[in-house]
């Protein structure tokens, strides 16, 4: 088992309890804007429990009301060092956000956000890689790069696969700001919630659903779903099918099956 | 013509009526689960109708109230054998549902499905390659695969194509059940009855407007509507002045233009 | 700046006024159908401009109430030359249809549609890659061309972007009509109008909205989105980086952060 939870962060918390871990975004000041270090410090947490199946769920959200208001501008530009290197930096910082929204993509466990206030830029795009989503009443939704003269580089690809290119282009080219329950018609969240009660309720329900499934079978459905259109279709099904021998081999398939012939839940269901 | 409908079945029955294929599975006592044997059964009988234009339409329906709860698994495990040989045999029966699913995407014919009851595992893979979807208002959509500590592996593609990985992996992860209402609005359905009469009077009008289109041109608008994605645009684009150029001055083309300067119907709309 | 309003055209009707170029197709007697005249006016106005950062917007609409009905057939037979090249003339003329649908969706600027009565065969494919699509309560969309025997052979890869696999076969196959709401509901337009009023005051709230962006930042958007599926992610993402890094040294990003630090209207913004 990971120890994760055990670390020091100084940008985000990290708490774990039966086996759903919680980070939270903590820059209450910056509505939670992302600089470098929060990036890392999230790839940090997303690499120590790749490996740990004992983590069912991640529950990202954002401390005092935003979920995350982007990357932190003041945070990009660096004085010191050539032209060169500041160029460079500003490359690195916004590939680092690519990286890790990707990584919570591909993160084996179930990943759900919690939507509240700014949910803008990069924290739009963390949202739209999100198993689940939840948004509260009070999320806005919008990418505003191109009115600052910049381009929404590093999401453009997770936001053209959630919502598709025809609303993508759409709110990226007017910066558009959308509300909680057109972002649910969007395709951009499953659920919408109009107090922190139901926010709450919601998430526990999602969180008992999860349970459901078996730990190893969720974390190959995922990676195999998250392959669909990058692999010619036969090939993907011979891998498939692969995955599903094994599977009904394995200790979850046998328990799983089992428990369904005699009507009970199985082990990982409690 | 082919003599698809004349045929003995064990596992399904087969109709066929003004150009309209029927296939009803037939094992009520199971909700219509499927065994190896009828996906042999099925598949045999898109073969047999692959080349004939005189089918316009397949229907795809369930016996006694359910479409099809999925892969019986009953049927999966075989005890003669090696461990190489049964691991051989689970593989082989998973992967046949990935290749009839894949056969019914690919049928030249508008596949329609009706969909009561359980739509689950396979049968709602295969519900996502219709190209006309019909839900009775007892419409049940779940893949329930990771409860059971295995994979929606063969459907997964299907899905992920059908209603979009945002809501794909909703679905898979949380193996959530949803209604017929709630399919329309994911995109799983096209459209939703409150009873069997407005079942089959939607299934009528459907299969009044196959009527109009003719059935070369409908089998090649498929056909190229299904490469969107796995070869480059421009490729496409030349192809499809191919098809465009061919059906043009095919007995279809002619007619169908023929007919539309007389504002009279084409000779296969009848 | 490009002298396209200058020009003379004889299909179309082509105006520029503060950055925003409109695009009327003006046969109003074939209900704007398109001829291969117009086909090539429009590619050549979108030429004219593809270099023109002075144009930010691009309205496309039609004249008399309709936006266009499809391809004019009327114009497909030649009669001068051999069998082959009459195969040949129909074939540059299906495929001109697909250029310059393609031409449009990789316009640099934002293309805005609107759309009234027809919106038929090729003008659907012209809707279905404009960014922001604005219906008029009157407008019609449809693929009929099964119906006359041929194939919506240009358009079918757009429309499949447009509204995904599972919608599009149902509207090739069936032929179906489907009014402005319910185009809406599809994905196929992004607002609706109930009077000419309301559609021109939503045409100048998203004009206002197109000018909030930077001229080179939304092209740099645009063009990264529509590159998403056909290129690796992790290329994608390395590439977005390099063009955030020059967008936020450019004269754009430099203007767009310090008016955002400086909480101004940057320059662009007028």
């Amino acid at each position: 088992m990971s120890n994760v939870s055990q670390q020091q962060y100084r940008e985000i918390l990290v708490s774990l309890t039966q086996g759903v871990l919680t980070i939270t975004f903590n820059r209450p000041h910056k509505k939670n804007a992302m600089n470098l270090a929060l990036v890392k410090e999230v790839m940090a947490v997303f690499s120590d429990i790749a490996d740990d199946s004992s983590v069912r769920a991640v529950v990202i959200c954002g401390s005092e009301g935003n979920f995350c208001a982007g990357g932190d501008i003041s945070d990009m530009h660096s004085d010191a060092g050539s032209e060169q290197d500041k160029q460079q930096a500003i490359w690195n910082f916004n590939r680092s956000f690519g990286r890790m929204v990707a990584q919570v993509n591909q993160a084996p466990q179930v990943v759900i956000t919690l939507l509240e206030g700014a949910v803008l830029g990069g924290g739009f795009g963390l949202a739209c890689v999100s198993d689940i989503a939840i948004a509260h009443q009070s999320a806005v939704f919008a990418m505003p790069e191109t009115g600052l003269g910049v381009v929404p580089a590093q999401i453009a690809p997770f936001v053209v696969t959630r919502i598709g290119l025809t609303q993508a282009r759409r709110l990226a080219l007017l910066g558009e700001r959308v509300g909680a329950n057109q972002s649910q018609a969007l395709g951009i969240v499953h659920f919408v919630c109009e107090s922190q009660e139901a926010l709450q309720a919601q998430l526990n329900e999602v969180l008992k659903q999860v349970q459901r499934g078996a730990p190893k079978a969720n974390a190959n459905t995922k990676a195999l779903m998250l392959k669909v259109g990058t692999v010619e279709l036969e090939t993907l099904l011979d891998e498939a099918a692969d995955v599903f021998t094994q599977a009904l081999s394995s200790d979850e398939g046998k328990e799983g099956t089992q428990a369904f012939m005699q009507k009970r839940k199985p082990s990982w269901c409690e």
